[in-house]
């Protein structure tokens, strides 16, 4: 029986562990695709060993083409490319230097020569180590200098022992170049991930995400509070967006950086703005604080009295309906990198819903029932009913002015995000509109 | 002239490049002592190349000690440890690996081993490949994972090339062993830094900073709008805080990372309940969100009128000089890692102040002045003053409820700080509270 279970109990570990897997793979199944292209990048660089004549053009240092392979080898094009050239360059100009530093220690005599290098290998690498401390250097050629140190303390040190250096060290430069020739190749060639796309696309999303999720919000709480008989709290899935965007920033740095480093390619030529990208992200983000908020003060625990909501949802709705166009128009834009013909229109007819939504909230308190008009009042009510106004406490319009305050910042946000696109459509040259869509005809 | 120019450019660049060097050394000595820490461990391993017997003794495999503690050292100790141990145990298991791989390949006779090999290696590389997208296995173990990748493709192709296979793998797992011990005593023994402390630190420090934007931000916008003069807008140095802390995650979550990898040390015992950091420093960042926002609407556009200002002026600033003692008392609290005695007083004193800006805001209505009071109304007044209400249109009002919103929002934001630092303190154990603070005799 217990051998039953711990069978069982293995049986459906495998299981859950296998589910997760083909999750990852359905998820992305260009991560298999990596997958092989590493498999097959160092089954070509292991045809050295195999195959006699090659193992011995390289005089046995077979080994650093399969380091380089294993170690360069990244999802993206551009990060392979930033690690591979990276390693390429560091190699190079450590070699020259680590053989420098060996050829003048070895002046000083045999007994001296350790000494000497032991002294100038310490100083020189932590110098070199100290770099690594500053930012700029840090995010672009961290690797670089790491592969700096490691081949300069090879060469200076290893050239005490190894009598045939230059010739050691021409061998393994020639297979680091062969391993690192071979990953480049095969990540561009074989289907390729390129850094710049899943960034444009990251950032195509996001905008659209964030249309969604301001949408998701709004809609939810004007319209379900009415039916609060729903388990789910509003603005859930507008929360989980929310969270996913102002998490996305690593991803998108990273591939800004990598994407810096390919070559032109798809829609994509030379010294496109990828700078431009994180401008806009960060447009998002801005933006997606605010959304946060709504989010939060929607689901605070003093709710607005539903006479008040009523009157001020319609404006709501519609500016939340032109926040989605905007976004939505600008997604397309970046999505097609043409022009948009209507963007302009729609942002001012947002600033229109924006001031709607002010005035909505500016003749509310003409509309609100007194709520103990005292007996004399009726009277005066039929002389002059302009003044007669609120007593209602400011806490319980509460709820309801912050969520149009913040409505209200959102739509200057998202003038950040139109302006962030508009320079990216400068920027990146972004083909002319084509006439005149269909949304400007039917308003 | 132009030969002086470009000496005097140079000299130019040279002096920033010192500068900039000389700050970040003095910003954090310790960078310092890192890099010579390194310097000392290469040169400690390089020993193994200029003393004869001991190149001897490792078979001329001197060259993986190297290798490893260029790879391995980090600032912190429980990133070396959690590199260090990753990379040992990776190439203990990847070796046993690729030695029975090689073994089962050799079986197959001479033509047909190579091919043998290559697609075992190509299929078990791809699949262990794969396991780099778990996310669980990407943040802990990313680096196992490669160095095993590396070490099973080494040795098992190299099988078909070396002769003596397992008294080199024996070789250079010594080099590397002797590599990684010493990169982890050095880390631990010469001026440790460990993840650990500095995580602490790095929350204790972000609440504080935590209560300075929050105080510096109410401050100003109820203080300075009075003498606008001011060049600095209101709130800028809370916006530079607010940014510290919502960009601070990825430090904290790889600190939190490496804290799990260090022994006791100070007074941090094994199980120290790092991830509860990691909760604490997500509260912290919900709070700052909402500090963000009220940093938006205190430099909003529509202003609000002074006279209403004034009014819940006094309750906004003892509510925000309360967050300001809850968070102090917090911070100290961690910092001495001993329970405070009046933390729940001073929260239930915010409480208080929170109610007594709710009733401030209820109160304003009743004190302004009517814009145009029609000639008839005077005598009313007099009979009945309370129903004398505002017939100011709400978007007027609307930045002073924004900001008393967002203050009363906070409350309930710092109210979850309290709780996440209150779990720590179970926890981890701190020490029981020594007396009454002065606080609350103050009181």
């Amino acid at each position: 029986m217990r051998l039953m279970g711990l069978i069982l109990a293995l049986k459906l570990n495998v299981w859950m562990f296998w589910e997760k897997m083909r999750e990852l793979a359905v998820d992305d199944p260009r991560r298999i695709f990596h997958c092989f292209k590493v498999g097959l990048a160092l089954t070509l660089v292991s045809l050295f060993y195999y195959i006699g004549p090659l193992y011995d053009g390289v005089g046995g240092t077979a080994m650093w083409g399969i380091f380089t392979v294993i170690v360069i080898f990244e999802c993206t094009v551009g990060a392979t490319l930033s690690k591979g050239l990276n390693r390429g360059m560091a190699t190079l100009v450590a070699g020259a230097f680590g053989f420098v530093v060996y050829w003048l220690a070895s002046h000083f005599g045999e007994k001296a020569e350790p000494v000497v290098l032991g002294i100038s290998v310490f100083f020189i690498v932590s110098a070199v180590t100290f770099l690594r401390f500053i930012p700029a250097v840090k995010t672009q050629f961290d690797y670089g200098v790491l592969i700096f140190i490691l081949t300069f303390s090879l060469v200076s040190i290893s050239g005490y022992r190894e009598n045939k250096l230059f010739e050691l060290a021409h061998q393994r430069l020639s297979t680091i170049a062969i391993g690192g020739f071979m990953c480049i190749v095969i990540s561009i060639f074989i289907c390729p991930i390129w850094a710049g796309e899943e960034l444009h696309q990251l950032i195509t999303c996001n905008i659209e995400k964030l249309a969604d999720s301001l949408d998701g919000c709004v809609f939810e709480y004007f319209n379900e509070s009415a039916s609060t008989a729903d388990n789910e709290e509003p603005g859930q899935k507008s929360q989980a967006y929310t969270s996913v965007l102002i998490n996305s920033k690593a991803t998108e740095e990273s591939l800004a950086k990598f994407a810096q480093w390919e070559p032109p390619h798809g829609r994509f030529w030379f010294w496109h703005p990828w700078k431009q990208y994180l401008k806009i992200s960060a447009a998002i983000r801005c933006c997606t604080y605010r959304v946060e908020a709504l989010n939060g003060s929607i689901n605070s625990e003093i709710k607005a009295p539903k006479f008040m909501k009523k009157h001020i949802s319609d404006a709501c709705m519609k500016l939340s309906s032109q926040f989605s166009m905007v976004l939505k128009e600008l997604a397309t834009t970046t999505k097609s990198m043409r022009r948009s013909s209507n963007i302009e229109f729609l942002v001012s007819k947002m600033n229109c819903a924006v001031e709607d939504l002010r005035n909505a909230l500016d003749s509310l308190p003409h509309q609100l029932p007194l709520p103990l008009p005292p007996p004399s009042i009726e009277a005066m009510k039929e002389k002059n009913p302009c003044i007669w106004t609120i007593n209602m406490p400011l806490t319980e319009v509460m709820p309801l002015v912050v969520v149009t305050s913040l409505l209200i910042e959102i739509a200057g946000r998202i003038q950040g995000v139109v302006d962030a696109v508009n320079e990216l459509a400068i920027l990146a040259n972004f083909k002319p509109a084509v006439g005149k869509s269909k949304l400007r005809d039917n308003n």
